[in-house]
């Protein structure tokens, strides 16, 4: 097992926040400034394209620490943010912008290349949560939810249908493909589901049709007007009500 | 114009709570013990076949004053609670009952009939609102939001399609008829739209097509799982939020 390694840390307005890596993963680690030992701790991943620092990612992460206290985690998925690339990411690169100029559907190529994303990222994902549990200020006692939309929701289902110590996660506009509803029926624990209604890229349906799919006894379907990566800022404020009535810690114990 | 008198009063927990009249229309309203002046008024129509005093309105109305210092008013609907029947509202009570023991489907009798309501509805809403906007503990400046779900929806929709007044409003679970989608197309307010997604009676596509022809920029729609009357505790903290966003009153600023 790799141990996280802290490399950088900052502070600002009563947040925490440290760079780390864990073995070949870098992440960031966004903490309360008065602790937060056994605090709910949310992984959140980014979109595809991008990475651990989003405009997205850091809005939510001051929110979240800021609100109620929580920890928040992001990493960079593989291929992404500081990451190496292999060939896979080299030819997924240059095929979807040549796909999009060509006129071409691009739906097919990401479908392919995020399948293959969250192939790898699992085991990232599963080996940061190990090395987050082991630091003292964390521990193996904290609930731990997920967050992510787009590729963040392909990864994110991926690991959420084998991971039992995800026990809610905030997913949305996902592009859909089959294996991803095979994961999808796997998953049961609480889920926010953030659809955007007028998605060029992505049909409606599909998303409804995931959200349909989910064996969750608990799980909302927020949907709003807007393309692929327009979430209304007021989301914010449903995902921290979810993530406290599922993981606990009320706004009135956050530091 | 009629004008508004209160018939009985009690108070409990910072709740007011007075039973009137508007000529033949019966109603209560909820306030503040602290006052109310300029607060936001929300009205509220109950779901079909019950009354201004269904659990779900007493619930939110005692949410929406103690959480945000909103006032709140039920009416009963035409040939409901407290109002007399007509020979329309006595033909439905038989032939819905009859229609569902043969095994006939009731949607298009329900339909018809809801119709019927929303029409006569509308203003006896209007004559109430003038008369609630005549009390100077609300006056004329008050935001105005609406809240209601099935018959509750119909008839505020109906009413939102027309009456300017209107500036926010919660809908949910509605049977669709075509002169419902009509009047959809003319709302351009701010609309929460609760859609449960296993309702028996109504097919969600019927409640995802209304969501759509809304014509209003923000509108945002959440599914939960459950039938028609199963809408999740945990969403009247959503309303409030929605309310509050939209009709001012932040939580800090209530009594």
């Amino acid at each position: 097992m790799h141990s996280l390694r802290f490399t950088t840390e900052t502070s600002s307005a009563g947040v925490v926040e440290r760079d780390f890596t864990v073995g070949e993963v870098p992440g960031v680690l966004w903490s309360p400034v008065s602790g937060s030992k056994n605090a709910p701790l949310i992984l959140l991943g980014h979109t595809g394209g991008l990475d651990k620092r989003t405009p997205g990612i850091l809005a939510r992460a001051r929110r979240y620490v800021t609100d109620r206290g929580f920890t928040v985690a992001a990493i960079d998925a593989p291929g992404h943010g500081d990451r190496p690339r292999t060939a896979q990411d080299e030819r997924a690169r240059i095929a979807i912008p040549q796909a999009r100029a060509a006129g071409e559907p691009i739906g097919p190529i990401i479908a392919e290349y995020n399948a293959a994303l969250a192939e790898r990222a699992v085991p990232d994902w599963q080996a940061t949560l190990d090395a987050l549990q082991a630091l003292p200020e964390i521990g193996a006692e904290a609930p731990i939810g997920y967050g992510g939309t787009t590729l963040g929701t392909v990864i994110g289902l991926s690991l959420a249908a084998v991971e039992p110590r995800i026990t809610a996660a905030v997913f949305g506009a996902p592009l859909v493909y089959e294996a991803l509803t095979e994961a999808a029926r796997l998953v049961t624990i609480p889920i926010l589901f953030l659809l955007p209604w007028d998605d060029a890229e992505i049909d409606r349906r599909s998303g409804l049709a995931l959200f349909d799919a989910l064996a969750s006894e608990e799980k909302t379907l927020h949907a709003n007007p807007g393309g692929h990566h327009q979430i209304p800022r007021f989301e914010i404020e449903h995902e921290v009500g979810f993530y406290a009535r599922h993981l606990g810690r009320p706004a009135t114990s956050a530091a």
